[in-house]
């Protein structure tokens, strides 16, 4: 035997091609795959069909959503004046996990990405401008990740939000609680002094 | 938002379901699948579909086959004398990539565990026994891992081989090639040292 018998073969390959499977961890859930009872396993074919199909975007921040308008756009307790700008959708399930933002999202779809060929009109900034324009909204933060890309459209939206009159934040840079200074980069180390603060 | 949208939460809880997966794991090869094209999900989900329909045990030597006789079998410059005993697909898999063994095998799909109730009927024993009855095998070499349970087989496999006139040998235990003896196990020193041969 030369190789994997083909169907095998075949669905290590679709494991490999996910983010961040290498090799060895694809034949092990491909054999996963082959040891588990049949209705296991067509329930998981089912379950990646369903995340394709049942899941869009909500209408109103453009996160994933499994329904027109998503739970946190459709709730009445969060402050819909407040939207904060993200990414992606990891961003936002990273945020709400902290359980202290109380506001709504916007979510980007990437970002400004000349090297990618990606300008304004491929991210999901008109929606936001049509959010503004229509809904009661005070306050724009901007939590991109503090990368050259996120920076960059962060300067962006900026840019084109200031001069409606709202309120446009960015999020602290700094150091991360529990960090050393002996490891932290220049540019975090300038710009946790910069951002100082009262105690 | 108190948690992932439920398809996506359902697609994460199956791959969390596959061995070796954590939960940051599951969750990043799920929004691969969402990030992927369409086309290349269903794929995905055909190809696990594929793998349990189009797969299944060559007759001969029960390793896993899409065909009726697998190619190892099948094949005219093996060596169909000498038979080797694994537990698993998996074994077959690792002792192929080394090239050296011309023989052919036969899987028994597990060890003998009287804690897990896995008696000598629910392997493929009777397999073994009838390919030694029907086909002209000179050696058998027996190749479970060297647990307890693979050891506990292997001496059921040589009890009721020996008797038929068989030449049945186990695999060498030993030291693994590049370890050191300072970190080797009391046992596997002790078979390492019985196990010496002139040099």
């Amino acid at each position: 035997m030369d190789s994997l018998v083909k169907p095998l073969q075949d669905l290590v390959d679709k494991f490999r091609s996910l983010d961040g499977v290498g090799q060895k961890s694809a034949m092990r859930m491909a054999f996963s795959i082959l040891d588990m009872p049949d209705a296991d396993a067509y329930a998981f074919a089912q379950a990646i069909l369903d995340a394709k199909t049942k899941i869009g975007l909500c209408s109103v921040c453009q996160n994933i959503s499994s329904e027109e308008i998503c739970p946190i756009c459709a709730s009445s307790t969060r402050d819909h004046s407040v939207v904060c700008v993200v990414e992606d959708y990891q961003a936002v399930i990273a945020l709400e996990k902290v359980k202290e933002f109380s506001g709504v999202y916007h979510v980007l779809h990437g970002t400004i990405s000349p090297m990618k060929g990606i300008g304004p009109d491929q991210l999901k900034i008109k929606e936001l401008l049509n959010r503004i324009n229509n809904d009661d909204i005070k306050e724009v933060i901007v939590a991109t990740n503090p990368t050259v890309a996120g920076e960059a459209t962060a300067m962006y939206i900026s840019r084109i939000l200031k001069p409606l009159g709202l309120k446009v934040t960015r999020i602290a840079n700094g150091l991360p609680v529990g960090a050393d200074l002996e490891y932290a980069d220049a540019v975090t180390l300038y710009r946790a002094i910069m951002g100082r603060h009262d105690i």
